[in-house]
């Protein structure tokens, strides 16, 4: 049987890039096949892709914190699958999946992007194995809580990673971005593989990763309108150092907000589509070296 | 008085460029005051806008045609937009309006094109006034057929023309797209301003610009499902030449489809979100030179 990996697309409905792999994975699946693993695929909302939208009702995506799991009352679509994808999957805390790799795009210019939500042994020896092998990927840090208490699909695994490429405009499929996440789920696969078998190659010594820290928000008047765009400095610059003083924001009324703070950071998900409802500007996050622990 | 121009957002609701400029001129007309001219604005499809899509039943950019607008059995909200906005800055075919400036956004990476629906004298004119002064400008002409018979918007006005200005995700404000959509704005309202003082400055003789020809479509199934994707040596090349045998598209069975054609063609909405409900992958223009009339 192996090492059980799950392989999730269309937890959000119009990121395209996973959706489209997922089908052409269940038509050759032996692209999926590797020593020691049992992979298997799933589609996670495919009513907010029919809908062509991100969801229904709530974000798939932030509904499998403990909390929301185990609310029965908590009844809408969203909610509803979070339940079935956790107890088909799951569950969250005592899973059957070893595994869970979820696929997702953005608006922004990430790149490929690798997101941990953890920083095990495991999660940055496949860091440092994905970079050394991909140097465009990037490493994405987010562990400011336990992965238990995030909402992330990915935490209903005993481990959970998410593949996040971009630019891509929601409800298109870009030729160059469905590769790059090809390569990197494929690379994901062959550490998962070689780790179970105890075969990993010797490894870089250190990884380059962002550390995420907070989200700033667009400055808004007191109704909720904001009152500022990103500053063009910005844009498509995501995981380019934000220095104190730098451009930031600009606004409407002609003025620029800079940057306050006392080192540089690097902004991601910058005029992310998804997040506009909540006037989200972009994350902010610091440049971190993890060391990358022994095979 | 003054030659009467209407400036138009919002005729799409997500395309957020031409809806915050309107914000922007309202709170500050002046910054459309040119001697000569009487400029107001228009907010097409606020409902749609709220409703955070393009629009809320059927294109309204589509519903300009004189038989559509002719017929008060088709009453949809976006039909019956159309035939208000008629009554208010048209009617099309004996307007009240000289001249309709119609703002729009795109994904593809367009730059800032100024879209004609007709090559009078003054829409050459106004083209190479544009180019002359904004070299990264891109004319697009489109008289497949005569202005009246298309069903966009700035049609009802006795002169009309289309700001289109991209990459620009749905529902989000890019700083760099709407200083360039300002820019090209300002552009046409000083040179209709010279236009009608009889002050038109020297022009250049001839002015470089795209003719559009034709929408290519995904290849697609029996069933309407795509074959294949654009190929990523398209993607972001809107307006660089597709030379006959170039790949064209990447099929999800790993072939290649490759471009048949005697002559090079200029894609431009290459992989454009909005269209992909109808599997549009591109369009495709000729280049043309356009010989520039003496004022």
């Amino acid at each position: 049987m192996g090492s059980k990996v799950v392989i999730v697309g269309g937890t959000h409905g119009n990121e395209l890039s996973g959706i489209q792999l997922l089908k052409q994975w269940q038509a050759a699946p032996e692209a999926l096949a590797r020593p020691g693993l049992s992979v298997s695929t799933l589609f996670a909302n495919p009513s907010a892709h029919q809908a062509n939208r991100r969801y229904l009702e709530v974000d798939l995506n932030r509904q499998f914190e403990p909390a929301l799991l185990g609310d029965p009352a908590l009844g809408n679509y969203e909610q509803s699958r979070a339940k079935v994808i956790n107890q088909q999957i799951g569950p969250k805390g005592d899973s059957q999946t070893d595994l869970v790799i979820d696929l997702h795009n953005t608006t922004s210019n990430m790149g490929p992007t690798l997101i941990l939500v953890d920083t095990t042994p495991w999660d940055i020896q496949l860091a440092a194995f994905v970079k050394s092998r991909m140097p465009e990927a990037v490493i994405l840090v987010e562990d400011a809580k336990p992965p238990q208490q995030w909402g992330y699909l990915c935490t209903v695994g005993k481990r959970g990673v998410m593949v996040e490429v971009g630019p891509q405009s929601q409800s298109v499929l870009r030729h160059d971005i469905l590769e790059q996440m090809e390569t990197m789920t494929s690379l994901i696969l062959d550490f998962t593989s070689l780790e179970v078998q105890g075969e990993l190659p010797e490894l870089p010594t250190s990884v380059l990763a962002y550390r995420f820290l907070d989200t700033r928000y667009l400055p808004m008047d007191e109704q909720g309108t904001p009152l500022a765009m990103v500053h063009k400095n910005l844009e498509q610059n995501d995981f380019a150092p934000l220095n104190p003083g730098d451009p930031m924001f600009q606004y409407f009324d002609g003025t620029v907000g800079y940057f306050e703070g006392d080192r540089p950071l690097y902004p991601h998900f910058i005029n992310e589509a998804a997040y506009y409802d909540s006037h989200a500007a972009f994350s902010l996050a610091e440049e971190v070296t993890l060391d990358v622990p022994t095979a």
